[in-house]
């Protein structure tokens, strides 16, 4: 039966397609999986926007599910990134778990508002039970708990307003900074992810609060400076309030000296919060980073399931040892007639969201689907791989590792030691190897500037990737590194 | 071919179970599709915690799909409220449409990062598309843009800081409030969603520096108060920062007098920001409050499309008059190679998140699948539907409407209009009434108190409610009360 158009409504189009929605994702999903085969990390069309989307007009009038669809292979998919090829290495967000696009559409489905337990007992006892097994993970007690939330920044941000609130009081919560003493400080590495700043910039801190302490030369945080600029600025009546270590820096994934940054908080009486946004999960590991033993003994922990978890974007976790001081800083007041009739957490009191999706079923059904022990192999995996390459770029004389490299990231750049070849000159042949990857599609790398060398980075946190793709790599750079110099 | 258990990877099992996922799929939807139809808004179980999640010991070991399936049909689907039922009304979270579930998955198949263009052109070209739309729907000119985040209370979060970093400039970012001189002070009716609050103690400004405005009969701000407190604020050496208006009250969906209240903020060049969350959307329609004439006078706008697009949750959107505001305020600085060679907006630089996943591509999807005629439609009908259940309340004597009610939020309460029948014990009554709906899953309605009066408050978003549901919801009501009472 045709509908005229007068009779359509979002009910009559709903109800007609009703079957053919899985049709599409049928179509899509088997399309996709070969697409991942056979297309390059990132096709050459990458550099530009698909101006037929951007461009396109108010969308006025009713398309048919299949001629969306038909844009959506024509002009949406060459624009993407392959990100499940194993040359896709450029960060720690790996591809997805193919049970989370069930997980995604199901959340979908479901659409559970997980603000007040009374509104989604479901998808509370799901984030309770994730949180509570992330905070297992990193050795954290009974009283421990946290809160899914859109990412690492927003981990961050919520683990230093935490800090805040339990470090000032009640307070600052009331009447603000302006009214509580001078400046409040931040203290972390130069490695530290530039979140924290952005977190200083929101908090009415300032970004100029944030003090970045040196490093050594494994790009830790030189704890003894550190100590003494905590002393020096208590005594100007500064009023210190975190420490944040590193568990996995962005450029070279070093972990900084966890144990000792405790302690320094201890004796200032300052909360210490620890970005483990990928390197927490590494404690899983037989082969990870000895600094992670004192993991627990953080306040706060940014742990982010879209990352080693293999969860897709939009998936990050705070974790604090102590769940009230979470409730203190963020618990709403008003009139909220669920918060009568409670039957577990309320997690619209863990953080910045009123109203919250369900995604912690997906790390659920991962967690139950996958298990602890696989996910260990893998890490295991990843972190022998990262040494198989820098065994790789060692015994290759025209590579040289550049930086520190003790968990999954590897820096490293192509250098044939030629004395014809200055710094400068590496660098920007360096950065053009880079790009070059990128334009034909080879493989997707990013790139920091370590001691003035510029320096291409590998993070190991695609599940697909072997060591026979990194000699494929390293091969490639070789042979296209004759035709860019 | 069985493989043992040491054979067993994350590779493998999703080699072996690639075909299974579209099936479990299929499984799920149309028992979904069934249930729905079939199951009460609240199965009374929601009154507990599924203690076989939240207590389940570690996952160590792989789970096969059919058994994690069986899980979520057996111990979480039980304790989900059926949001597609005709009378949930508690909210303006609506049910999201179907094709979302379908984008929900293609999302997480993809797995975009959309925070640099030239990591993610396609989910770039997506978001500027999305967002234009919806700055045009509000009548904003070229220079605005915006940003998908997860939700209102995070878009509320965001304007403000894009307001103190207008308002006092440079500076503010640079040291934080306290060298920044006094107390920033946020202006708002008493009637504000509290969300405002909650920005206020995350920026350092301080709850007791929302300055909560009263509001006339209607429940709109009195905006001749408003005028003399911020002047009165400015001679006490206070710094006003923003007037934050609401398009949508969240206990009676009032709109305050946008127009006065952009008046007032250029009268005293403070940021003008409008709670649209839902509100915002109505401009759509012929029947929208007259307030809305005047909502591109507003610099920023919260407008949120898990609301009145029909998105899943955790889909939120802040627009600005001035993109330009949004960048000062959260562009990021440091070392991004990426940022050397944008194709486009970088979103990270419009956001407190760094990694983002490309969730507008589900607004996309239904902008192109909806198209805005049917949006339109469905806003009139809601609108329309609003007003029949007023008809329906005025002419049942037993009933009464409580507070004002202009847009698509209808507050009433069961009174019967004998003289024993105290307030005291009204309001319990209808309380009573309240939980017993959600009890008996006939209705899953909220409550609110104005004036010391406790009324039922019901949200029209809900594409599937029809007038006959609400006569079936009225009559049962009336049963009921007479074994409540």
């Amino acid at each position: 039966m045709e509908t005229t158009n007068n009779d359509l409504s979002i009910q009559s189009i709903q109800e007609k397609d009703s079957e053919k929605l899985i049709e599409m994702l049928n179509i899509f999903w088997n399309g996709l999986k070969e697409k991942r085969k056979t297309t390059k990390v990132a096709p050459g069309i990458l550099q530009n926007l698909p101006d037929v989307i951007t461009k396109d007009p108010y969308p006025v009038k009713h398309t048919s599910l299949e001629n969306v669809f038909k844009e959506v292979y024509e002009e949406i998919l060459p624009y993407c990134v392959n990100t499940a090829n194993p040359l896709f290495l450029g960060y720690v967000t790996p591809p997805s778990l193919d049970i989370t696009w069930l997980g995604n559409a199901i959340i979908a489905m479901l659409n559970q508002n997980v603000s007040f337990s009374a509104l989604s007992p479901a998808g509370t006892a799901i984030e309770q039970y994730v949180v509570n097994q992330l905070c297992k993970l990193v050795g954290y007690s009974d009283i421990s708990g946290g809160v899914i939330v859109s990412g690492g920044s927003t981990a961050n941000l919520q683990a230093l307003i935490t800090a805040r609130r339990s470090v000032l009081g009640e307070k600052v919560a009331a009447v603000g900074n302006a009214q509580s003493g001078g400046s409040q400080r931040i203290y972390c590495s130069t490695q530290i992810h530039r979140s924290i700043h952005k977190a200083a910039i929101i908090m009415g801190i300032g970004v100029e609060n944030v003090v970045e302490i040196p490093c050594d030369v494994n790009q830790k945080i030189d704890v003894s400076k550190l100590r003494k600029k905590i002393a020096e600025d208590i005594a100007d009546s500064k009023y210190p309030i975190a420490i944040v270590g590193a568990a996995g820096t962005r450029a070279c994934g070093s972990f900084d000296d966890l144990k000792s940054l405790s302690e320094i908080a201890e004796e200032n009486k300052i909360w210490f919060h620890v970005d483990g946004a990928y390197g927490a999960f590494l404690k899983l590991s037989d082969y990870k980073p000895k600094e992670l033993d004192y993991l627990h003994l953080a306040h706060s922990i940014t742990i982010d399931p879209h990352k080693l978890l293999f969860m897709p974007m939009d998936n990050g976790c705070l974790i604090v040892r102590d769940r009230q001081k979470l409730i203190d800083a963020f618990g709403i007041e008003g009139e909220y007639l669920e918060k009568f009739h409670p039957v577990g957490q309320d997690f619209c009191d863990f953080g910045i969201e009123l109203g919250r999706s369900m995604k912690a079923f997906n790390v659920w059904l991962a967690f139950k689907y996958i298990g602890l022990d696989l996910y260990k192999k893998e890490f295991d995996r990843l972190l022998i791989l990262a040494k198989e390459f820098k065994e790789l770029l060692d015994n290759e004389p025209e590579f040289e590792r550049i930086g520190p490299s003790e968990s999954i990231i590897v820096c490293f750049r192509w250098n044939p030691k030629v004395s014809y070849f200055s710094e400068a000159k590496l660098n920007i042949v360096n950065d053009k190897i880079r790009t070059t990857l990128i334009k034909e599609g080879t493989a997707f790398l990013n790139g920091v500037t370590i001691q003035n060398q510029f320096a291409l980075r590998i993070c190991f946190s695609n599940f697909n990737t072997k060591v026979e793709d990194l000699k494929v790599l390293l091969n490639g750079i070789k042979n296209m590194s004759k035709s860019i110099i």
